[in-house]
């Protein structure tokens, strides 16, 4: 089939683009590069050497014999070139990965604050509202985030996929009512995906589009099958305070023999999945859509949880690197449980790429092999969640010699 | 106390910024002007002859005392100068109309869904950041919409002022939880305002803003006692099918001998509030705000409930004029019941105009006064929620003659 990946030059879009392209789809990329332009904003760059998007699609194309095209596109600005591109392309399903996606980013300044609701709230609504205008019938997989329930809100519950049956009080006894989970949202950047959902069941409900949103964990990891078949194609990897997710931080400060950045206490239990899982996700998500006329069909992209200060707690066990609590840039509970419903995806097939599997492998072959890249200014979270609230010092201000050996099996006992 | 009455040149707003001056309070309108651009592209104007705002701000001075400030910004774009405003006001309190406020409008074209979403996600989050940024600690009240609840769906339960207390199945029990009540919205201009209740949830949490949503039913009427001191002071009436409500519109149907237009089988029951009172009600949420910290205080603004034949079937008694039943250009149930709680407002003092009280009195004063200005191309409704839906042809083409008594008292019986 012919598939739109907006967003995908991106750490999700462009192994998603090139793993949908390598199982036989016709992809064409949607970006305006935006990721590329923060990268120059926050004068920080991927610990992977990505190339330019051109160059991604020539070797790309080398490799696989498939082309990918690329269409330079301002999802929330160019709405006439969307509907122009829809009109021709008449594609059979969209992957919106469009969208600022950190939170630090998002409440770092007023700028960023405006510029994430109205980049986020814009492409959406505006991808929307083109699929109705332009009468485009595909299916649409949104990426959304398990940061929409927010922690801890529902007791001993599992957050389920996207819905809840409560039970509302009335004067006839209780009515059992399916809603969507309240919105809990911690970050600017996370409540744009709350937005992005209501803007969902308004339109498949008015009219009749078919959406999937995956509310995703903390993805982990860097490359897939695909963009590890040549160093071009080589995924991002963020490692910086306000891009860096904490997994792939922890495994680049292991690598460096930086002290593993924890904020608080680090009881902070979060979802967490494999780069190589979220794209598998997607074509499940794909292949699966809803019925025109249902409400969004939504997926918990997720595959298992830990508490942060026991994954520090592993990586350091692993690299001997020690721990380091700092305080918490971010509002939000010091401690909380979360269990969490995937029951869909395992249903349909996904076989989870596990912590244990996968951690050392990440760690030697990426975060190692890239460390003289490492800018140290930029390691510790300085956007805090309102203004005044502490953050540490840089705790290195220079990168400790090879010597020290890293990922040491003999340390994982 | 200094208020900025942002939207004060609105149906809502210019009433509410002149009630607010009469009772002792600085007021600063901000404005972009922008209903007064629609009507432009709408090709209609309120039935009412309104003054350009400079004049209108001038006569109040004569006729008061009493100077209104203007600045004319587009808080949508121009949060530079929002910020410069906050920073040199220093208000104590805002009044937030500043949003695309007709559903029929929002769901018209492409364009119109587009702007109504770009602009009320960006002017309220513009407020909010500015505000933040800013430091401005100022009783926020905006003006939300009973159509965030949806009609319907709790059964015989009222629909509670905001939040909702619910029961969530656990392991452990039901676990009882007090929620925003869940978004219905029925138009992209309702869904706009649920989108607001996301924001303002946000930044009451992490901001400490101290927020009240009035969600407010359909409001009627023209003037208020500040309004009506000098004709050059009226309030907008608006008729056409866009930015009519449905009671105005009966009236001004009524006062010229036009079938009053009827959406389907009229089955649909609506909550309304007089102008008057809706400037009251505003006073009294800017009086008694949350403390910060505090969740959004949520009012619902309104007086009665009324199912819309029976509306009709009011009007139509007292003033003989006939029903006319047409296709419903939205999509929505049919019939519903409703029952709203409004116990807030009763509390702090508000005494509700009625229908039964009002009604004569606005249909003479105002609709007969004016329905020469009427252009009877506007009145019935062309904007459908979904491309193909059916529209009426226009049920007349010349306006009657005045022979015909209108509002006569003997069809009252």
């Amino acid at each position: 089939m012919h598939v739109l990946v907006l967003g995908g030059d991106g750490f999700c879009g462009w192994p998603t683009a090139l793993y949908l392209s390598d199982r036989g789809n016709d992809v064409t990329i949607i970006d305006n590069l935006s990721r590329r332009a923060i990268d120059i904003e926050l004068e920080v760059e991927s610990l992977t050497p990505i190339r330019p998007l051109s160059e991604r699609l020539r070797v790309w194309k080398e490799t696989s014999g498939r082309q990918i095209e690329f269409i330079n596109l301002d999802l929330a600005t160019e709405y006439d070139r969307l509907v122009d591109v829809l009109t021709r392309l008449r594609p059979d399903a969209i992957v919106h990965f469009a969208e600022q996606r950190a939170a630090p980013y998002s409440m770092r300044t007023p700028r960023t604050k405006r510029y994430t609701i109205d980049n986020n709230a814009r492409s959406t609504h505006n991808l929307l509202a083109a699929m109705v205008a332009t009468g485009t019938d595909a299916a649409l997989v949104h990426l959304g985030t398990m940061g929409v329930y927010g922690y801890g809100w529902s007791g001993s519950a599992p957050i389920p996929e996207g819905y809840l049956t409560v039970k509302v009080p009335t004067p006839d006894g209780d009515l059992e009512r399916e809603i969507l989970h309240p919105a809990n949202p911690g970050s600017v950047y996370h409540l744009t995906k709350t937005i992005d959902q209501l803007m969902f069941a308004f339109y498949a409900a008015n009219d009749q589009l078919r959406i999937t949103d995956l509310h995703q964990g903390i993805v982990w990891g860097t490359q897939t099958p695909q963009t590890i078949r040549d160093e071009r194609l080589v995924n991002r990897f963020d490692y910086d305070g306000d891009y860096g997710t904490v997994l792939n931080r922890f495994l680049m400060q292991a690598a460096i023999g930086h002290p593993l950045t924890v904020h608080g206490t680090g009881g902070q239990t979060r979802a967490f999945i494999h780069i190589r899982d979220t794209v598998r996700c997607v074509e499940i998500a794909l292949l699966n859509p809803p019925a025109a006329g249902s409400k969004p069909m939504v997926f918990n992209q997720v595959t298992e949880t830990y508490r942060v200060r026991d994954l520090a707690k592993l990586v350091s066990n692993l690299t001997g690197v020690p721990v380091a609590n700092l305080p918490n840039p971010r509002r939000e509970d010091e401690e909380n449980d979360l269990v969490v419903r995937n029951d869909r995806f395992l249903a349909l097939g996904l076989e989870p790429t596990t912590l244990s599997e996968g951690l050392l492998d990440e760690c030697t072959h990426v975060a190692a092999r890239y460390r003289d890249r490492v800018d140290l200014g930029k390691i510790v979270c300085r956007s805090v969640w309102r203004a005044g609230m502490a953050t540490a010092e840089d705790l290195l201000t220079e990168l400790p010699d090879e010597s020290r050996p890293v990922a040491e099996p003999a340390a994982a006992n």
